[in-house]
């Protein structure tokens, strides 16, 4: 199939698909607040409506416990590779609120950049795909392969309910591979494919010490503070060098060979990049590898919040009643996050003192994943990124988690092409994300490309007879 | 004096005094945080329209850069001493607000319990002094002894301006001693009286990290977590032993005979009263001494509040730019808050790995104090309370801090009776304060025994012409 009049029609668009993505943007899906679930219902209704007018056939929502996934296809090209493009329209809380230049949920235009929380993270990467698909349906009719579109609200919070459901519809989610924008670029010339991600493992760890708060005055010195209790046990994760102190946490971590991280090396951010990025002055972490390799090689334990005390205005002198962590491990090959889960917790029951308590509660947890980078889809992936963006993508590993990565590998057997537009500066997770317009523009034209060069390559050995294979919404509460 | 006819007052008013300590007690004077300032307003007018009522003369409302104090005064006994009565009607924040089983400022009675934040401390406390007073002038016309009543509204947030007001004020408030209840008994029928008290030193401790908050996928491993580091650096302020592990810190700290530890261990509460106050299974702390020694005689440092990383609901992968934790030291003799200061900061200094910067913002601080139990007030404030709780006071030591007793020190050079009327378990500081009502009855009969008992000392030797000093309001802003 053609990709020119695909082509003309998303660059005549463009103005027209800016204001469809700031609708998009304009709602607090928050999946992480129960006071924003309506707010995901609405957003998934808006994105269902959405792609009907695009012209997918059978658009659904389907509900899981939480906050629906929306699916939609295009199966009408039965010779053809289907391709499952995924996307998540749930964002990240946008706290702290009063570091955003204009508000999180009013998607404003300054310059080349559309901010607001999720313009990049996810809407804006997973509606380049949908607007790719809109140009060839409007103007050919048809599609080069056929889709699937699965956009699920879960993300953000470790996609508790898509491995459920990608296990119960097998058949109806078959595909030959799967297609996400959810990751990062170099820079705006820099393409990049993520060939490889960090599972994930989350806990809390919770230390407990007197039956209420004490006056620190009355108590201080004879009762061990659980907010000193869990610095000590936190302390105490890392040695100081870096490395995780848990006992065994490294058994199961793969090698790789110098040529691997030679090529790494080429490929992949400098140090002087990645602190840069990070606003950050010095790096930290395990000797012996790069910062690149730290953040992808190499497993890391990071504590993302820490609650304890009195956390109103003012001073408070009390010796609290207890202490929260919250804490991530990012895993890699060949990593189980069980695993680690079992060795956490043996590790803090060692650690606690006979003074206090502590109890682990394990929140989610992702399995790392990794791509063969010579996989026909990938070579169709960088025809794409050349087309769209005039430049080779290079391959990187990312340390971050999409846990539908995992879930499509283990349960449809597929690979994922990460065709991130993500830039290093677009600020997913804090104040002020982003998204660059014209790597919006440039992913609809590459989602184009790539949707054709998969057009046009034989279908592969994986089961070719579609089924009109029912959804099963039957899901565990 | 007599105080046979104030005594009976007091009896027959019972019901009356309690409404009005209700009235009292339903002011949020909330000091430390800002939304409240016009109720420590509105609580202060009531207070001085109360003393007013009650007879005092030049009441007034001393205002100050923050929250105003409140001034009456009696002094028309030239002949016989002055007791400088001091309180404060400030309270601190009720949170947890969840924990209350009724809202902290509708003082509720349950049993023979009043409920509710700051109905102990102090307003509780101090309304018994005013009680006293008012049988006193209703009955007799006349006070045995001179009072001059301060009753302040920034104890809470550690006194920032009294100390400037007292200097200004040396003459106006001149007394032989003060009289404060604000301070702990050993239970029912075992009245205390506090003869020392630690000092303390209120700190910020703040971590910075990366220039924004990072995703913890993406910098995990590579740069150093800013809560982590916080930890760190916490878990090194004490060593294995529970000692504070900043050099230098017990240079000053003063040693005690076995004789003055000896008969603190005959009139102090034992482990397994503090541990039973303190609702905790195991005591914490410094080998070698009791532990009320370590919550009296030995310093102590304690963390009050952490804060960094995502703190809604739900989860948020963050590496934060940064980490807050407030601290506070308790001070013993001769340790000195400003040397300590140093102290610290430089340890905090040394400790800051370069990965990450820190800062130490001081908040507060209070000298420790001690008292001589022999003093002529002291034996007053012993008869007093066996007449008024048919028990003889031990004499303790507390582990808290009244910034007070050591500006009056300091300042005025009197020592300070702290005629303490709070039980171990009227949760002061916790949710569901309470304060015991047969204490407060008490305490307003043992209040007039103890001014009785003043009256009736011969004047000391320090200057007794008395001045209409006029009140210096000048202040730093």
């Amino acid at each position: 199939m053609k990709t020119s009049r695909a082509l003309e029609y998303a660059q005549s668009r463009r103005a027209n698909f800016l204001g469809q993505l700031r609708d998009f943007v304009r709602f607090p899906t928050v999946s992480s607040q129960p006071k924003h679930a309506q707010d995901l219902k609405k957003c998934a209704l808006w994105l269902a409506q959405h792609l009907r007018q695009v012209g997918l056939d059978s658009v659904r929502i389907v509900p899981t416990p939480r906050h629906p996934l929306v699916y939609g296809e295009w199966k009408r090209a039965p010779d053809r590779p289907t391709v499952l493009i995924y996307g998540h329209y749930d964002v990240l809380p946008a706290d702290p609120l009063d570091e955003w230049h204009s508000p999180p949920f009013e998607p404003t235009v300054r310059g080349e950049d559309l901010y607001g929380r999720g313009a990049c993270d996810d809407k804006g990467q997973l509606f380049t795909h949908i607007k790719a698909v809109e140009a060839y349906l409007r103007t050919e009719r048809a599609l080069p392969v056929n889709v699937k579109c699965v956009f699920e609200g879960e993300e953000e919070i470790d996609s508790p309910n898509l491995a459920p459901l990608v296990a119960r519809n097998k058949r109806a989610l078959r595909a030959n591979v799967a297609l996400i924008s959810d990751s990062r670029m170099l820079g705006p010339d820099r393409p990049a494919i993520s060939y490889g991600q960090r599972g994930t493992l989350r806990l809390e760890l919770e230390v407990r010490g007197p039956g209420q708060d004490l006056h620190s005055g009355n108590f201080g010195g004879a009762i061990h503070d659980p907010l000193q209790a869990l610095c000590e046990i936190v302390a105490a994760l890392h040695d100081r060098n870096g490395h995780v102190a848990i006992p065994g946490f490294y058994h199961q971590v793969r090698a790789w060979t110098d040529t691997e991280r030679a090529s790494m090396r080429r490929t992949g951010p400098s140090d002087a990049q990645i602190l840069r990025d990070a606003r950050a002055a010095k790096g930290w972490g395990e000797r012996g590898y790069t910062l690149y390799e730290r953040t992808t090689l190499r497993p890391a334990l990071t504590v993302n919040s820490i609650l304890g005390g009195y956390q109103g205005l003012g001073v408070k002198a009390v010796i609290p009643a207890r202490a929260l962590a919250k804490l991530s491990f990012r895993l890699v090959p060949d990593q189980d996050p069980g695993e680690v889960d079992r060795l956490f917790r043996r590790h803090i029951a060692r650690l606690t003192p006979r003074s206090v308590r502590s109890e682990v509660r394990t929140l989610s947890s992702a399995k790392p994943a990794l791509m063969n980078p010579h996989h026909p889809s990938m070579r169709a992936a960088v025809l794409a990124y050349r087309k769209g963006f005039g430049a080779t993508p290079v391959f990187l590993r990312s340390g971050g988690s999409i846990p539908a990565v995992s879930i499509f590998q283990e349960f449809l057997g597929i690979p994922t092409v990460l065709m991130g537009l993500a830039l290093p500066d677009d600020r997913i997770h804090a104040p002020n994300e982003k998204f660059h317009l014209p790597n919006f523009y440039k992913g609809i034209a590459t989602s184009i490309w790539f949707l054709a060069a998969m057009g046009a390559l034989r279908r592969s050995g994986v089961e070719t007879r579609e089924e009109d294979a029912e959804w099963s919404l039957a899901h565990d509460h």
